[in-house]
């Protein structure tokens, strides 16, 4: 496994002072519960068979509030597909996919949805039946029963967040829950994570007023989380995170600066105005582009199945380089 | 008509210069055409009888895009069921809509979905036949015929927007096509609209690095258009703005001052912590408490109620008070 430069780690009393000072996590201890119904499950199929792997699927952006009750709040883009459409070709593949996802965002099983009005799907009978359109009634078949199995087999867990707050709560729940399945384990960290916050307590507690003049505000850095969830949250896990940049330029250089820096073991590396064509994946061992076949093809598949594959190798020899 | 008190009236410079410097509108083209039709739909309908009235109504959050190829931007909260419900109410008592809309933010005759996945909504029979749940057969049904009949009759026009350029700039384009409407065209403001924004040729072109140590921004007042909206966009409607304030205290008083300084018809005051069970209608001639019933009714459909109302003494008498 990779060492991860301790100067480089954030500063422990940043990753305290973060956590305690973020608002007490909603439903924290039903989302506890599920999370240990899951692994439970999870666990009694091991048991039986061979070893189920797991991964955590982030996905979708978190937002920042800059007031306590909040009206407000700095945003990051993310629509969320990928994180949606790599779960169900984890799903595939045979993992349990723990789905940590943005309020709102892209759904797994979901993505053949019109972004706005789903009253576009339906067609109303002579006799005032409701139909899917033909034109759609294929996919949605599909979804629904593909979207069930998942459900039933024990393979698919949602756990939703909107705030940067309890985006890193969950994560850190999920986290620990995971760090029995070991190498088994997997962080697809998919998410656009905020780099700069408004602590809890230094946070304006009613509406900012727009009074004369501009409005100058101060944020801090988020402390890197992705060093503490490999050192300390889940030690033996598999761990790719996502390098999104709008200059393609210092891309390569960010991405190999995130693995080192947070000792992932892969950096799935992307532009803006490229990403859904192509990726590259970086490892300690060399770049692969990844391109999208064709434009009916998902490079979502193609994505999971070199993950998949690249997480045989890292269980059979956890300590070699990838 | 309300006269607008000069001295508080935006300064044209700053309007002129939001308006220069905004990135131009996609699909401006698309919009104007769109727009033109759907009044020209109307002016029929009004030559073959009375003549139609006209909302439009914008609902949602604008957002304040922080980079210009956006990956982080700031956000106002709103879940835009005020717009879309009240959007129902107003075609349902006559009125064609003008709907300008958040994208992903509610949809008038959806308000029943389940908010993340709409899978949880089917079933699959036996014979492998699509169904929509019994339990929600019914309203489904309602809302497939209502929707369908609102657009085909030319009572629904639906325009989305993200950011606060698009959406000054679509509401502009929407005043100025309602203007022939007169005394008939009514303005229902129910989006959230950002204080504060970064004036696109001073934002950062790039991704902002996060480098070491805090980031600070310097945000610039959005001019306040409700007055331009008054003044020269569509001087004869009926205007009607919304105040949220997280402190009731000084909701009212910054209603009656969004009342004189913009010259609003009526202003609709609300708290976030009770905006789901009263608002308060405030005009010049006084302040009414609007209460829902009961858990089961509709807010909307009180407030939307009201303002028919009060609209049709404005197009009996625009130069009294109201």
């Amino acid at each position: 496994m990779d060492s991860i430069n301790g100067s480089e780690a954030p500063q422990e009393s940043d990753v305290k002072s973060f956590f305690d000072s973020a608002p007490p996590l909603r439903d924290g201890d039903l989302i506890c519960r599920k999370l240990k119904e899951f692994m439970d499950g999870i666990a009694r199929s091991s048991e039986s068979g061979s070893p189920v792997r797991v991964v955590c699927v982030t996905s979708g952006g978190t937002t920042v509030p800059l007031e306590q009750r909040c009206v407000r709040y700095i945003d990051n883009f993310s629509s969320g597909y990928r994180g949606a459409a790599s779960t169900e070709y984890f799903v595939k593949a045979g993992y349990a996919v723990i789905f940590v996802y943005r309020r709102g965002s892209c759904q797994p099983y979901c993505s053949y949805l019109p972004q706005d009005s789903f009253l576009e799907f339906f067609d109303l009978t002579e006799d005032s039946s409701i139909q899917v359109c033909q034109s759609h009634a294929t996919v949605v078949k599909k979804a629904i029963r593909d979207y069930r199995k998942a459900v039933d087999e024990g393979l698919l867990l949602k756990l939703p967040f909107t705030t940067i707050f309890e985006y890193l709560q969950i994560l850190k729940l999920v986290a620990t829950s995971m760090s029995c399945t070991g190498t088994h384990g997997m962080f697809y960290l998919a998410a656009a994570v905020s780099d700069f916050y408004v602590p809890w307590e230094s946070m304006a507690e009613h509406k900012i007023q727009s009074a004369v003049g501009p409005l100058d505000m101060r944020l801090t850095q988020v402390p890197k989380m992705l060093s503490v969830l490999r050192r300390e949250w889940a030690p033996s896990a598999f761990c790719i995170s996502f390098k999104l940049e709008t200059d393609p330029d210092i891309l390569l250089q960010k991405a190999d600066a995130a693995m080192r820096k947070y000792g992932m073991h892969v950096v799935i590396a992307n532009a803006l105005a490229t990403y859904k064509e192509e990726v590259i994946f970086v490892t300690k061992g060399g770049r692969t582009t990844v391109r999208r076949h064709n434009k009916d093809s998902d490079l979502e598949e193609q994505l999971t199945d070199l993950l998949v594959e690249t997480h045989s190798e890292y269980i059979k020899q956890p300590g070699v380089e990838l």
